[in-house]
């Protein structure tokens, strides 16, 4: 099963699954649903069942035209590792670490499929970072143990985690230059865990600045898997419905090239992950 | 004007009005006004208004006996600043930062005043950290000045940004070592900017470790004042209203101490700001 968020034209976000070529709004199919992502898996919706209703019954749209929203437009939480990929921790010159490197996003940084990534007129260093999305379905207990782990993942989707490097150097702490304004790309689908192999692993991800590959790798060369990632918080917070994991980037960042390729305005960086998606994203300079 | 957020008796959190030792819910007083101080302020709500509307003609509760929730159950971003006093910089070894170190804490980790601090299982060194909160009151405009930053502040509260000092230093990513449950003390109320001088200056801040001084010193410390830490987060992203600054803590910290300090069950930690109030939370080790 495939969902998305798409923005109505009032502007409000709204839930909806996706069947080829269509949209089919969930809430509008039936009011009971939520008309959120988070919402719909805090309440305990069966999504599932909702999503089959639909589609039997429902008004379909055009996916190709609507204008789509992050994901989950307010996660909890939204938890990003870095350097979970050994060859993007050696471009950069890091060991291999022994636990993630964690850092949150702030939901005022994301953006949907096809919204654009900003330059930000405080700096030209502006790179991107393809990745794998991980949206927590239901509540994760405290200690849960990695073998338990998967359980609590609704789904799959692509993200693109893009950096001001200068910012995200400007002290020791990253997470400055991980929240700018639209930089974290998120979407254009969230795949059902269901249809993927457990914990999306054996999947190729590629990274693509104006068609050109920049990254290409596979989900199981992460340091951490998504199983061990879950287990590792667990031990210290509670992952809720709705929140986020952002699991790290392949080795070919801008940054890390010689010499280094920033994005600018007129480019699109794409991330594709097999079996999930293409998430697409122009990039414009910040509006003066 | 002082405002608190509470538990009702249905586990809802619930806004008020604070009047000397009484607290009168905003909703209950007037149906219009959300029941949610994040989403007051996002609707713009006049809680002045209403305020002083609900202490004419509201239900007084006891504020004393009123079982408190965090100010701000769901901040949409709460974001901490770490090395914000030069003497506590210079305890834990490291020069006058010239950019604040930003991290950001999830709402997962907030607790209100009276609630436990909790030692988690896999720690034992478990810190304290007395701070100035600023609740932000109106959208910041991208690029806002230091000199037009305050009056984006609804207003300050005292915070406990408790530490968990190895998770925070098992990578130079600190954020993991914020964000375990039952770390981020945030109450018991908060005092409007009107109230205060602009930017919350010139006020003593103090810490207490069952009684005893363990941090004194006075907001004017801060190498990053409040104004200006807006501005420089205005350059990167756009606080909304109901988002969290926590301003960063002065000297005395446990783990600068010869021996360290760390709580354990049984204690109780005070934070003081002159003008604000106390926010007091007994420390207790995680559940089994």
């Amino acid at each position: 099963m495939k969902f998305t968020t798409y923005l109505r034209d009032d502007g409000a976000t709204r839930l909806a699954v996706v069947d080829g070529d269509d949209l089919i709004d969930l809430n509008d199919a039936d009011a009971q649903v939520p008309a959120d992502l988070r919402a719909a898996l805090r309440t305990g919706t069966d999504l599932h069942a909702a999503a089959r209703s639909a589609l039997e019954t429902g008004k379909r749209k055009p996916l190709k035209t609507a204008k789509l929203a992050p994901l989950v437009p307010e996660p909890g939480k939204t938890i990003c590792l870095g350097l979970n990929y050994f060859d993007h921790a050696k471009e950069g010159g890091r060991e291999k670490p022994d636990y993630p490197w964690f850092f949150f996003r702030g939901a005022s940084s994301l953006i949907a499929h096809g919204d654009a990534g900003v330059v930000p007129s405080v700096s030209s260093k502006f790179d991107y970072e393809a990745e794998l999305a991980v949206v927590i379905g239901r509540k994760v207990p405290r200690h849960t143990k990695e073998t338990d782990a998967l359980q609590y993942v609704f789904g799959y989707a692509c993200f693109n985690d893009m950096s001001v490097r200068d910012y995200q150097k400007r002290t020791p702490q990253w997470t400055i230059g991980k929240n700018f304004d639209g930089t974290g790309g998120f979407g254009p689908v969230l795949v059902t865990a269901d249809e993927l192999p457990p914990g999306a692993v054996g999947l190729k991800i590629q990274g693509r600045l104006n068609g050109e590959v920049m990254q290409d790798a596979n989900t199981s060369d992460m340091i951490f898997n998504v199983a061990e990632t879950i287990a590792l918080l667990a031990d210290v917070l509670t992952l809720e419905p709705g929140d986020v994991l952002v699991m790290g980037t392949p080795a070919g960042v801008g940054q890390a090239r010689t010499p280094p390729v920033w994005m600018k305005a007129g480019d699109t960086y794409d991330v594709e992950i097999e079996r999930i998606g293409v998430l697409s994203n122009p990039i414009v300079n910040e509006a003066s």
